[in-house]
């Protein structure tokens, strides 16, 4: 039996903090496709936990829910499911801690978007690559070609 | 009904040839196996021929070769391929030319060759970027991910 | 005068905090090279504080420094240095929530580690590529070269 | 005293020819600019003696060139120069064999090019992959920047 722990996050970024820890632990051993189906999963659960909690957006919270890995696919158990509250107004200082560290995270993933957009223009480019010295190769020389050396 | 026309090439580099023209007029329509096979077959035919004839890999020959293309599949019509020989003793001024031009072919050779390393370790790097840039996004923000933009 | 602000931090990682933050509010209008030498300075003034006030690696603290930048340097007002500590024995939940953004930073860290060097190698292989093909265009074509271009 | 020999050419493409084979032949030692200088040089004397000799530009010829390399500088020795001159009429199957020489390099010439604008765009993006990651090393990580390794 494994545990997802969140740490503490604000209550406005709990989704995305249970999806990129549950990518952090399985890594490897689960498909990216359940990885984010499970967190969505246990991110509809706690979003009722939180509505009955009356929490807010700016509290932080702490979530542990453990969880097994069963024929690829992971399951939740519920009844060990705990979610810690810390209200905005009495730990006034965590709160203010958290929401700094969800303004850098922002301006994190605007920089790692930017990579991704590039990195995505670097594979069909040598892609292209690929194939003009494939088509080069194919009918301006003798050499083997990248089918035949397979 | 097409035909394929090698122009004038040394014997000893015939086969390339062949094989060279085929690709360049067939582009997009057949699949590059198919290409590499019929070209070795039209390639043994000639062989023989060849040394029926006693061609010598320094003579000048020049090719013509008919076909068709049917459900994706090269067909030689052997009946009206057209083998021209000219002896390097007869046209040496030819020979001579035709001899330059594989000397070239192969200095060429060399550095598609290179050019072909390059771009296969490109394509790899390039894999390897996205997968690590796609790491990144799954565990440390929020982003779509690739799989999830399909 | 602008004012540099780190937010919480663990004292632990107090130096990265402010290069990072020091990069971040600057960009563009510093070198690269004057950032780096201007953090480095305060690092030092910030360290031999934290010496006098017996500040500890798990505690957080929170600093104020304001600066001027003339002529491309950055000229900091020491007078106005504020440096807030906060004792994890009497914020413990702060510390530890500083803690866990400090672990999850060096998980970044080692990712992003791994795609500079991949960046690293990715420029050098398509300066490779680009000298090969110019090296073609050369010997191989009457193109126009990159030189001539200019 | 080092000589350049064309090989046979046909006469539309003597220029090109001088080009690549003086780049062929003093690879390293001497500045592309100068080896473009000094083959457009060439090239005019040649030009002017094809006037004189009525030289058409479907004949074939063949020419050869002392020269020597001096402080990086390439000095044509005109009093060795030697141009053979084939009429096409003459040499018919010599001047269509180079014919076809001559349509296989714009085939070439036209790959190369968009191998040329391809590895130009790669070498741009490669280095705004490079910038985005140091501004991300920069901005979100304690680790060592590029300019700091040197």
């Amino acid at each position: 039996m494994a545990k997802l722990l969140t740490g503490f996050v604000r209550a406005s970024g709990y989704a995305n903090k249970v999806r990129k820890v549950l990518f952090a632990i399985t890594k490897g051993s689960v498909k990216p496709e359940e990885v984010v189906r499970a967190a969505g999963e246990l991110n509809r659960y706690i979003f009722k936990k939180f509505q009955e909690l009356g929490v807010e957006k700016e509290d932080v919270i702490r979530i542990q829910a453990p969880f097994e890995v069963k024929e690829g696919l992971i399951h939740w158990n519920y009844d060990g499911v705990k979610i810690e509250v810390y209200k905005k107004d009495e730990e006034e200082k965590l709160a203010r801690a958290m929401e700094e560290v969800e303004e850098r995270e922002k301006a994190l993933e605007i920089a790692i978007e930017e990579l991704s957009r590039l990195s995505n223009k670097l594979k069909e480019l040598s892609e292209e690559i690929t194939k003009v010295v494939e088509r080069i190769k194919r009918e301006h020389t003798g050499l083997e070609l990248n089918f035949e050396k397979e």
